[in-house]
């Protein structure tokens, strides 16, 4: 099996990705593939290069990853898994801190350590890179460079830990989905997995009807009235016009459910669009840092 | 009166402001003073070395600008207007074409020409800046650098429009916020205004009370039974923990209406906290693009 990740290696998607194996306890000899960015990561998903993908959807500091929600919307795929990592960024260098010129990391990165960068580098150049892991990589080929990223990339590009835990909250967390390509058939996660149904969670995208006051209430309603634990709702421009928006909606139960079944066919009728994207295992978070492999 | 915006010149916040001060009719001899970015114009206005200020909020393609949801809950602040100024990205250097290695700009510019980095300039250096107009004002440095920022900018830093148009979709628009210090009154900004009463919006931020299912339900309901229109909601990590948010709310109505008031006295009941934003003229935005000025 192989599996798509944002690379190169040392990056936090590898960490979900070997994280979320283990929990499987597959028996399948399992790969990883590189790649540059999310963009790509979620491509090699689609056209099958990869079995499955492992990308970031949300972060504790900076929210929601902007392009990952883009491309859930915009391509055929299916989530069959989540997997929240524990995330401390250090600020590594194969030189001093006084060499310090150009600050690089990941957009989501720069803004998880925005007081911090502010604080220490105010005149810094700050550039960003399709992952941390890239940016590790980058910064040893100057000692003028550092990179905002994982412990694991200093062993792997042979920086030095200048300032570890450098992000603006000590509580930080990541959450990954795993996904998978969507061949007209939600995955059956279900069956696969030893859960009882209350540990699964479901994901769904929808535009409302446009000139409906209240059609927000009317959809909340619909879980709302059957004791649907709603875990998320995420607004995401539609691209369209501003003040336009589709609903990113999480909530607990699997698809299977018959009062799920029911919530769904009936928001349908109502909505302008429901877009399915997969009932699967909910993580279940342990909300500590730690910093043992 | 002063009036803190991001700067340098030729950024879509002076724009804005702009736009107000000419909707305003104000007699005032105005001024405008240039921060470097977001965090340092907020500032500005929390301490009053200005008298109000400019910052964006929301973009049609990229969503909010998380940096200023955060700034509006950690800091005193009242919004009493909003502008739409439409959004037309150019790559803009010194140098032609082909010289170009790095890229530089705002995030929020950035993604908004996400597709377009990726198509032409994948293995480009990507740095960040302050706001769109520093970028340009950097670019005039070094002809293998390119700005993305406003068409004015090309102007203002003696830069060349190298491609005209660059987001990623054509249709793009930035909503900013106006705001003042709050000193533990809400502006009035109606008594100030010649506006009908339906032609102002009101924002709140709100925190749910936990463990309490359907408590987002019961918010939304506070407004739909009352026939107030939803215009806009966006969750934001509350940064305790992954899965905790911030609800920010946009309404139709004003603060001095009764039925107003009696949705939020009825809100503040029943949720963990909230805070006022202000009750502001809403902006009529025009749904097109203009190259003049």
């Amino acid at each position: 099996m192989k599996i798509g990740v944002l690379g190169p290696k040392g990056s936090y998607s590898e960490k979900a990705a070997k994280q979320w194996i283990m929990e499987q306890e597959t028996k399948n000899i399992v790969s990883l593939e590189y790649y540059d960015d999310i963009l790509d990561t979620i491509s090699a998903i689609v056209d099958k290069t990869v079995d499955i993908g492992v990308v970031p959807i949300e972060n504790s500091i900076e929210g929601s990853v902007g392009i990952t929600l883009d491309m859930l919307l915009g391509n055929d795929l299916n989530i069959i898994g989540e997997i929240v990592v524990p995330i401390e960024h250090c600020l590594l260098s194969r030189g001093e801190l006084p060499d310090i010129r150009v600050i690089l990391s990941h957009p989501q990165a720069l803004a998880q350590c925005r007081q911090f960068i502010r604080t220490h580098f105010k005149n810094a150049e700050i550039r960003t890179t399709g992952s941390t892991s890239y940016a590790a990589k980058l910064a040893n080929e100057f000692k003028e460079m550092a990179a905002i990223a994982s412990r694991e990339s200093a062993q792997v590009y042979g920086l030095e830990i200048l300032i570890p835990n450098i992000q603006d909250r000590k509580e930080n967390h990541t959450r990954f989905i795993v996904t998978e390509a969507y061949d007209g058939v939600i995955a059956d996660t279900r069956t696969k997995s030893p859960l009882p149904e209350d540990d699964f969670k479901t994901s769904i995208i929808v535009y409302l009807k446009k000139d409906r006051p209240g059609a927000l209430y009317e959809l909340i309603g619909e879980f709302a009235k059957r004791g649907i634990n709603l875990i998320r709702i995420e607004s995401r421009p539609s691209k369209r016009e501003l003040g336009d928006y589709l609903f990113y909606i999480d909530f607990a139960g699997h698809i299977g459910d018959a009062i799920i079944k029911d919530a769904l066919d009936n928001i349908t009728l109502n909505v302008g669009m429901l877009k399915m994207l997969g009932s699967y295992p909910a993580c279940n978070i342990e909300y500590k840092n730690s910093n043992d492999e």
